[in-house]
């Protein structure tokens, strides 16, 4: 089918990689440069910095576009959008931006997705289809989505690579993205803020530091953006986490074997069990 | 040189591996099935589970055990080691492990040393010599260690593949390392504990989370003791940690973009800093 690519940046571009074998793929950008890149490297078979002509050709489409660049790109468009288009969005918040969407009186079919992938770089140059590979993916349906382009987006899923789907509440999702990913990329930012720099921290590092720190090479403009529209779940991991390292602090400073052990096996095993999970 | 391994376990195992193309490499521990192992795996050329046949034909002698362990090892054996025989231990920690072994008569010269590598795997079969590669090495030598010795720690740590060698004081190695090893591996022990496991996590974790997580499958008994003997450091360090994870906490509360975003800015450069250094 013809899919449509709205915003060729590091997602759109891997997206865009992991359909093009089986679909025609057509890409927008603002950025003429993109399109070109795009273009030159068969990422898509055709490009547009123009909606006019792109909507006119496409059936289905990826909003690649960070959660407030989203908000307005539909307010400002969504008059020039045809009705029988299925529009996809993949940000990694739902509630607030649902929140904000649904003051649009947009007609077409918007469906909210979630790919649980990315990578450390930006733009369409970095993009890759790997990442998807074996990947978790959330869809939240909406009562007014029409069933049969919930499953036209669960498919195109699957055929990125992703290997488990999962259907959840807006606010289930926020909860749960806020510990796996947001919790996440906040201790490693906090993780590399707290180095005192009195050293030459390269000299002393092992693969344990470079793999809890390499998240924190961040896209700042998308993750505070993502941070801050789901504030209060990511607030309550915050919390969660700090009691959960004050149990290891004082086992330490109380010199309590038993406790720190009991509590590393009982981490340790917690662990174990997601690994088993992820290699099935 | 006829190099000795005291405990064939995933360190011994890995420098035994990381040397055994140059060296004879003759292994002891109190294992049998271990030593049987190396030997048909060819990781050691020769193995013993008694220490006088062991002595009689090593001149260097990797000490591959567990703090708690090396301490009592060499107070229970120092007498039956040649004075001639070289000993690098390998430890994680060097402070109270030196406060320990001070107090032991041995005549020997014991070099202090702290290969920053390792895997969350543990036993013989799970060595491998590419841990070492493009790795950082830590000796903190001792005023009564003979400068050859130290020389040919040296030495034999950049044959394993150790790029970049570091003298410090048992005091600075201790405190540096509570923050690039072990505050990193407690911060992941405590996000996995900070789980309330209301979902199940596998299907909605991506490569960062399992990236920040992986060290939380840890050698229990190795970590804490490791923990536990450098206690003071790394109470610090997780105090540092906390301040430094309230001020994103603060600037999320709110709503302070700016903030938020100067805060990324920074740990996002110190980490690429840090990068093109472990590229260089």
């Amino acid at each position: 089918m013809n899919i449509g690519i709205i915003g060729l940046g590091l997602m759109g571009g891997s997206i865009a990689k992991a359909l093009n074998a089986h679909h025609t793929l057509i890409g927008y950008d603002l950025n003429p440069d993109a399109i070109d890149y795009a273009k030159n490297h068969h990422i898509i078979h055709q490009g547009y910095t123009k909606l006019a002509p792109f909507f006119d050709e496409v059936e289905v489409v990826y909003l690649c576009l960070y959660p407030q660049t989203l908000v307005s790109f539909i307010r400002d468009h969504y008059h020039e959008i045809p009705k029988t288009i299925v529009l996809i969005e993949i940000s990694g918040i739902k509630s607030e931006l649902i929140r904000r969407i649904k003051k649009i009186p947009y007609e077409f079919d918007l469906i909210f997705t979630h790919p649980i992938a990315g990578r450390e770089k930006i733009g369409v140059s970095a993009s890759t289809a790997s990442i998807f590979t074996h990947a978790n993916y959330v869809i939240c349906p909406m009562d007014y989505n029409q069933n049969e382009h919930l499953d036209l987006a669960d498919q195109l899923a699957r055929e990125m690579g992703f290997s488990h789907i999962s259907y959840l509440s807006p606010e289930k999702h926020d909860t749960i993205i806020a510990y796996t990913s947001k919790l996440t990329h906040v201790l490693s930012l906090a993780l590399v803020h707290s180095d005192d720099q009195s050293f030459d921290t390269a000299n002393f590092i092992g693969d344990s530091y470079r793999d809890l720190t390499r998240i924190a090479m961040i896209n700042t403009t998308l993750w505070s953006d993502l941070f801050l529209h789901n504030k209060q779940h990511l607030l309550d991991k915050i919390e969660a986490f700090k009691a959960s390292l004050t149990q290891f602090e004082e086992a330490i400073k109380n010199d309590d074997e038993k406790e720190l052990i009991q509590l590393m096996e009982a981490a340790k095993a917690n662990r174990m069990s997601l690994e088993k999970e992820v290699n099935e």
